[in-house]
C-alpha cells in the first residue's frame, strides 16, 4: 500500500479532511513521524520548503512531492531527489485569486482607495474619474486557472478580454482575441487594463519594464496578482510618478517582511496616490486552507488510483 | 411645433448631441431665453431645481418638465404648476451606478481600504478575511434599472441575488428570489450582502435602523447607492463600533458640504475601519453626461412622436 506523509502539523479539522478524502492507514502525519517507518512513503504533501527539504531526504522510496501552493517559484528544484515529481497545487485557490484580482481592478476603476482617503479628511472629490467598464479591453496575461477565472468575470461585466500566453491557444474560447507574448508591446498598447496572473519563471522576470509601460494608456490600470518581479520595480515606480492618471494595484511584492519587519520596497509606493496596496492575500480568503488542502487530496487520489496526477512541475 | 427649453447653460458637445436627436430650430437654449418667446415652451430640459423653479412659472403652456437626473427627491413637486408633467431620468446611468457598486462590494468583500492604509504605514495584514463571492447571498433593495444591473453582474459572479421592492414581481426572472418589502428583517437575517438601490421616499426613510440592523451577519456586507436617509445614521454608527467584522460601503451621505464646506456627518464615520467612503459619485464617471444627456432627450422624442414617455414620476 501506497503510505502518504504529511509534513507538516496538521489540526484535527484538517485530518478529517484528509481521512475523508483518503484511506485512513496509508497516512502518516507529521506529529507521529518518529513513531512509524517512513521507509516505504511514496508521496509527501509539503507545505513549507523549509521544513520538507529536511524530510524528503529520509525517504527512500519517494516519487512523488505535492505541494500544497500554487507557485512553487520558492521551491529549490535543485534540492529534489533526482527521478522524484513536484506536483504543484495550480487551481486550488484559483477563483479566490481571480475575485482578488477582479476586485482590485474595481477599486482601481472607480479610485475608491483615493475618495476614501481623501473623505477621511474632509474632502468629498466627487469628481468623474470613474472608468466604466463597459466595452472597456484587458489584456490578461497568462491564461492558466487564474487567468481564465478572470476572463470569465470580465465578459460577464461586458469587458473585452485579450489572452496572452506562450501557446496562443485560445483555452475553450474564453478569450476574445489570443496573442503570444512576442506581441505584448503590441496589445498593451490598446489595453485599458492590463491583469498579470502568470507565474514567475526566469524568463517572465521584468517582462514589464520602461518600454512596455510607455505604450501603455496615459489611464490605464495594471493589476498583479502573479509574482511582483514580472514588472520592473523602478520603472514601475517612474511611471507611476510621472503619469498620475496610470494606476498600479498590486498584490504581489518585490521585497517580504519578515517576522517582525515592517513592510517596504526599494522605491516608495507608499508615498503615491495611484497605488493600490494589498499584501499578497489574493488567495488568502476565508477557509482558503480547506480549498488547497482537498484539491491538492484529489490529486494524490488520482496517483493511488493510478491515474496520471495533474500540475506535473517537473520530473 | 412644440417648442423645448433647456433650462441650463450648455456648452458647444453637448449642444451637437441635442441637435442630432431633436430637430434645431424647436430648440431654445438658456443663454438665448431674453431673445425669444418662451410663450409656446411645452416642454423643459431642466438640471438644477434651483434654477429652473423660477423659469417654470414663466412658461405659460408648459406640459412636460424633464429632469436631468434619476434621483427626483430633490425636487419639490410642490411647486409644479398643477397638470405639468414630471418625468425622471432614470436607467440613463443606472450601468454606471451599478458598477460602482460592485466596486464598493468588492472593495469590502476583500477589505482593500483597509488594508492598503494598514500597508502605507509599513504594516503587513495577510489575514484570511476577504470574503469569497462565490455562492453567497445578495439581497438587492430595489428592483429598478439599478438594482436591475447589480442582480446581472453578481448572477454572473456566482452571487445568488435576493430582490426586494414593493410589488413582489421578479422583473425578467432575474432574481432567484423576490420577497415585499415587508418580508426585509426576514431575508436580511441570511444576507451576507445588502445593497440599497432604491430612491428615496418618505416611507423609505430609516428603512434599515437599529432593528434590521441587529438581524444582520457579523460579518455581512451594506453597501449603499441609494440615497443615505433610507439608513438610520446613529443606528449604523453604533452597529459598526460594535461589530467591527460588519462593513458599511457607502456612497451616498446624510449631509453634503455646501461650496467650501469640508465634509462632515453627525456620526464620525471617517474615524471608523470598517466603513468605506464615496463621494456619492457612483452616477458620475468619464462621460456621463452625455449618457444622461442621450437618454433624457430619446425621453422628450418619445412625447414628439406622440408616444408615452417613460418615468412619470408625477402627473
Amino acid at each position: 500500500m501506497t503510505k502518504i506523509l504529511i509534513a507538516y502539523p496538521m489540526e484535527e479539522k484538517f485530518r478529517r479532511i484528509v481521512e475523508e478524502i483518503l484511506p485512513k492507514d496509508i497516512i502518516i502525519y507529521y506529529e507521529d513521524m518518529d513513531k512509524k517507518s517512513l521507509e516505504d512513503v511514496e508521496i509527501v504533501l509539503v507545505r513549507s520548503w523549509r521544513i520538507a527539504r529536511d524530510i524528503i531526504h529520509k525517504l527512500p522510496k519517494l516519487k512523488y512531492i505535492q505541494y500544497l501552493f500554487a507557485g512553487v517559484d520558492r521551491i529549490k528544484t535543485e534540492e529534489i531527489p533526482k527521478g522524484v515529481v513536484l506536483l504543484s497545487n495550480s487551481g486550488a485557490n484559483a477563483r479566490g485569486v481571480a475575485e482578488h484580482a477582479l476586485s482590485l481592478l474595481l477599486t482601481a476603476a472607480k479610485k475608491i482607495t483615493w475618495r476614501d482617503r481623501e473623505m477621511r479628511i474632509g474632502n468629498f472629490p466627487q469628481t468623474s474619474e470613474s472608468l466604466l467598464l463597459t466595452n472597456k479591453i484587458a489584456v490578461i496575461l497568462g491564461t492558466g486557472n487564474i487567468g481564465r477565472e478572470i476572463a470569465k468575470m470580465l465578459r460577464c461585466l461586458s469587458v473585452k478580454v485579450i489572452g496572452v500566453n506562450k501557446s496562443g491557444r485560445n483555452p475553450d474560447n474564453l478569450f476574445h482575441e489570443i496573442y503570444t507574448i512576442d506581441k505584448l508591446k503590441k496589445v498593451l498598447a490598446i489595453a485599458d487594463f492590463c491583469i498579470i496572473a502568470l507565474p514567475l519563471t526566469p524568463e517572465m522576470e521584468n517582462l514589464i519594464d520602461e518600454e512596455k509601460l510607455s505604450v501603455m494608456k496615459k489611464n490605464a490600470i495594471l493589476v498583479n496578482v502573479g509574482r511582483g518581479k514580472i514588472i520592473n520595480e523602478r520603472a514601475l515606480y517612474n511611471h507611476l510618478r510621472k503619469n498620475k492618471s496610470f494606476i498600479a494595484a498590486l498584490d504581489v511584492w518585490w521585497k517580504y517582511p519578515k517576522q517582525g519587519e515592517k513592510f517596504q520596497q526599494n522605491c516608495d509606493f507608499a508615498s503615491l496616490d495611484n497605488v493600490i496596496m494589498s499584501p499578497h492575500c489574493a488567495g488568502v480568503y476565508e477557509n482558503y486552507e480547506i480549498d488547497l488542502l482537498k484539491h491538492a487530496l484529489e490529486n494524490i487520489k488520482l496517483i493511488l488510483e493510478g491515474k496520471t496526477p495533474k500540475n506535473v512541475v517537473r520530473y
